[in-house]
């Protein structure tokens, strides 16, 4: 637990968070982010607790397999159990149990791509529940309320997000999250949480930019990427993250959302960001696939039946170390639910030790070695593109 | 892991497993169970985890809580992945990462309770598969060979486990049981595993003594009374439990199979019984329901919606020093499958830790007081008669 180290006087950092710029390799950059439930070293990837739980693994199996910050989503807990239910129960950490940095999303993504028969005005969104189709509003100032109860120590602006290719939605929905975003700033009053505001604009570079510039010109502790990941392709995301790259200030955390794969967390890094998270380790794991640094796994296939190898002879997590593909296999088949367990384990592992990997190698100098490496690997021993069902990343 | 502590010369002890019973208080026994596996201390709670998985825990998991002995299934691994597969695995330790002593049951009641269409003769049992309708055939000769091939510590002969009442059946089925427990002995090739045999008789005293008396004739390691708790009443139980106890060797463990609640394994204890196993504590949490000392608790129930109190106040599981009853709810309302491991947790723990602390004041010469003062707590502090599922406890 980290007390304030630093009281800035810039009331853009909030009191007990701070970002420190350790040191940067062209433009990868390993850093260290203060926040009021630690120190988390950067890059960073983030496992998602969506209902203030990562699914099947309980808190000491997260910090056991390295995780540092989870991510919860205000728009199920707002719904279910409740925000005022966790503020009773002492706030998120207390709640799940979870002692160190939490981050939550706003609720807007998931109001634009779960809720049913939303309306959208300039004040906010209305918008059925997925669970019971009761009837809700979410507003830049609810939103914040939320987040206050519910008590990460990293918090998102409200904000629109809009698919990435049409235009003219897409400059509506980045000019309404702007407003939004004003709001989010001026309806935030705790000052033991980080505000982020989100940059839109989908794949138009000229909407990113003006994204970019208007958040910036305001008061936020670090600033989000969203609408990536969402059915763009890799040469639009790498263009709309070198632009950011340019454009953000380097004094400030960047949080690419619902990223995802080794290679989209390496391009990422490569392009400067310093946050990751994605449901896609615990989502496969459940749909019975294993991530390995260069490819998947899909543990179901029979040719596993007798492998007594684990996932990957090289990871050194819980799982690898302690089971077969074989056993892994008889798990999925006979519908154990420890097979979620132990394949989330390594999922996440082999997502959060790489990004270790990858600060080390920053840290040392040698991250463009790094890289490559990870390159020609992927090239040359994609050990099997299966037909593992494909996900949206969040 | 023990290596070969003794070497009786008795074929009936078998090379690496003893049973050293340590001290006595009138009727109640504490012992030390030797196996391959290490040392077991009775009286002993085994987990069950039919399918080579105590359901939702990991192996470190259930080592964390204080499990020492696990059972498997016969029946259930035989049919998947195949005690063949297992074999070239390893063996049943190393495939699904158990360390310490497994027992494995003789797929005898599961042939009787889950199989479709058995057909009995004096041979053995042919059935269909619960699985997928494939035909199969079981007999001692078979069940001993598979149950080799998994190697567990502890095996069961195969026996014929009949509904309680019916005296013509439980007659026909035990003498069956007898001629089988014959040839599992003679079957049975491995010298680092103990077989057990397994009285019947249903409810009948005449046919357990007969049963007893028989099975006590031959060369078994220790004795399973079997066919309790299958819908006969706490008396009757607690008769053939009386006989049993002034029939039975004091120099050879006593398995109570299938049992239990807190109430029934202190009860067993009472009556001289050395080893339990039971599904019901994670039956039981994948029902959302904890089991206290006393009672249960019905956790979907609405008013622990907001209860920032832990299952149970002086439980020192993981799941009550970290987790509140308002929490859990949420993770039952929600789905989240990690209720069904908190849940777990708790309620192998509470079995466990009961069995270790009437041990400890069997050690301590205060039994009684124990057993009179549990009795009591029963009566007075039963927290909660709700509608909990009830479940045939094996």
């Amino acid at each position: 637990m980290l007390p304030n180290l630093t009281d800035t006087p810039s009331s853009a950092s909030r009191k007990s968070f701070e970002f420190e710029l350790v040191t940067q390799q062209d433009r990868a950059r390993a850093g260290i982010l203060r926040t009021p439930h630690g120190d988390l070293p950067t890059p960073v990837f983030a496992p998602v607790g969506t209902q203030a739980s990562v699914k099947a693994l309980t808190p000491r199996q997260l910090e056991e397999l390295g995780a540092t910050l989870i991510l919860a989503n205000t728009y199920h807990l707002y719904l279910r159990p409740g925000d005022l239910t966790i503020a009773e129960m002492g706030g998120l950490h207390c709640f799940m149990n979870w002692r160190r940095p939490i981050l939550t999303d706003s609720g807007g993504f998931q109001v634009f791509s779960l809720a049913e028969s939303r309306q959208v005005d300039e004040e906010g969104v209305t918008f059925k529940s997925h669970i019971d189709g009761s009837m809700h509003r979410l507003n830049p100032e609810k939103s914040i309320s939320i987040q206050e109860n519910l008590g990460a120590d990293i918090i998102m602006a409200f904000d629109e997000c809009s698919p990435p290719y049409e235009r003219d939605y897409n400059l509506q929905a980045m000019r309404r999250t702007h407003n939004w975003a004003e709001r989010c700033l001026k309806a935030h009053k705790r000052d033991d949480q980080a505000l982020f505001g989100i940059i839109q604009g989908g794949i138009h570079l000229d909407l990113r930019r003006e994204s970019c510039e208007f958040l910036q010109s305001m008061e936020f502790s670090g600033f989000a990427i969203g609408g990536l990941s969402v059915g763009e392709t890799k040469e639009e995301m790498c263009a709309v993250l070198d632009l950011m790259n340019e454009l953000l200030p380097r004094k400030k955390p960047r949080y690419l959302m619902g990223v995802g794969t080794p290679e989209d967390i390496l391009r990422g890094i490569i392009c400067g960001v310093d946050m990751f998270d994605c449901v896609l380790p615990t989502r496969l794991a459940r749909h019975n696939a294993a991530l390995t640094r260069t490819g998947r796994l899909n543990l179901v296939n029979a040719k596993y039946a007798a492998d007594p190898s684990p996932i990957d002879q090289n990871c050194s997590c819980y799982t690898c170390q302690n089971f077969s593909r074989s056993y892994l296999r008889h798990l999925i088949v006979a519908r154990e639910m420890l097979s979620s367990t132990l394949i989330s384990i390594h999922n996440l592992h082999t997502l959060i030790h790489l990004t270790q990997l990858i600060r080390k190698s920053i840290m040392e100098g040698c991250f463009d070695d790094f890289a490559k490496e990870f390159f020609l690997e992927i090239e040359k021993e994609k050990v099997e593109i299966d037909d593992s069902p494909q996900f949206n990343n969040h």
